[in-house]
């Protein structure tokens, strides 16, 4: 039986996309403090506003739910439904003037990721899809990539220092494949989700990452997984290990290249 | 002596940048045919049609002026002057539906770049400058980064893949930087001359590539060189080895990790 989302949380989602652009967007490209978090990833002011209004929006509308985000915490984590936020995904390209950060926006409904957002605020992009949600870009449904053969598969990942214990998996993967990309963090899903791209690996990803990603990747005829092909969920933050196809039978002739790894 | 780079020279650049991005647009994202090259890169019908478009533009304006173009070759390239153009650096970011391709418009006089675009159809960025036209960002002057630390500094190339020669000594002067970024291609470098980006350190790069570079980072207050701190020339495509920092103080600071390479 299908998971029926409730409409108000769809529309909750599209909402606290709106609000965490317009607070993102006046701080891209400006000059502002810039601070270390313990992992050295740069946290921008950015980050801080784009939850805080996040947060604000879901206390006022959606008290019951829970929140989980990557820069204030959890609170009722153990409610039905719990939001899952990252509001700057790609912190670096953000610093560096790269219009290819995304804010991810989550739904976990009792622990499984059930809908996601992939928020481009510069270019304007959204993607959206989830559980009986067929995934958009900017309303439009997004067009299925059917590519059957890694050989005309490209493959992207965001960099080889994030492969920790997987790169040579990858590029052994990687040179099966058409050609590798680097670069890109969360908007290498939507591109996935959009049939521009057809694989994605990587490795260390968070909660608040994949949370957003596997349902647009899904709800967009593409497979995405850990490395072993079971169903991300908050157990497999443990190893961040994902692996995104454009379409499940292209995601299961990558899969071997990964499960060598345990 | 400044040389003194003719007022319609500059609006002519301008206009090649209008008019490749007309002819770019709407293929972006679209489904068409890829071509493979000798060199593996795909060529998209957008790469042609935009230089098409340029090499008429400049017939027509300016039949003096000589023309060299990653697709169609060179005419007149004994001309005092001559544009040197490729229509869409990082085909495979276009390829993927990633809006960081560029296109570079260089201008040679007697074979030295003295004038560059780069310019991102897409987003609508377009960076101009060169000897004697102070870098601009959409007609606005581009602020100066001061940065004179490499521990401050964030570096940036497109692949491990493409250092083939200087992979240990970029990795060893990364290792000195506040962190790394894969991926971007000719936007790096417009980046750099934003003051968003400390340094770019690549290899491989040809004369369409390089000619519209360096001219805006030099301009932007930057310092673009190959890897022994010599100003890029036509000889420069050879091996292709940029070095491209924010102000010549970092410039200087990161030249010795790059100069051990002969």
């Amino acid at each position: 039986m299908t998971l029926a989302i409730p409409a108000e949380l769809i529309t909750l989602a599209g909402q606290l996309a709106d609000a965490s652009a317009a607070a993102i967007r006046p701080l891209f490209r400006s000059a502002f403090a810039i601070d270390d978090k313990s992992d050295d990833s740069p946290v921008t002011v950015a980050d801080r506003e784009a939850e805080r209004v996040m947060r604000a929006l879901i206390n006022a509308l959606r008290p019951q739910d829970g929140i989980i985000g990557e820069e204030f915490g959890a609170e009722r984590a153990d409610a039905e439904w719990v939001w899952v936020l990252d509001p700057v995904d790609g912190t670096k390209s953000f610093t560096v003037g790269r219009p290819l950060f995304v804010t991810l926006i989550g739904l976990l409904h009792r622990g499984v990721p059930v809908l996601g957002v992939i928020n481009q605020p510069i270019t304007g992009e959204r993607w959206l899809g989830g559980e009986g949600v067929p995934t958009t870009l900017n309303g439009e449904a997004v067009t299925l990539n059917e590519t059957r053969e890694l050989a005309c598969a490209r493959i992207g990942s965001t960099g080889p220092e994030y492969l920790s214990t997987g790169l040579a998996a990858f590029e052994a993967l990687a040179n099966t494949c058409r050609y590798k990309l680097w670069g890109g963090d969360g908007y290498l899903y939507a591109q996935v989700a959009s049939g521009w791209l057809e694989v994605v690996v990587e490795e260390g990803l968070k909660l608040h990452d994949f949370a957003a990603l596997a349902p647009v990747v899904n709800a967009a005829g593409g497979k995405m997984t850990d490395w072993q092909g079971r169903p991300l969920t908050i157990a497999s933050a443990d190893t961040g290990r994902v692996l995104a196809a454009c379409n499940p039978a292209l995601h299961a002739l990558a899969l071997p290249a990964m499960q060598v790894i345990d």
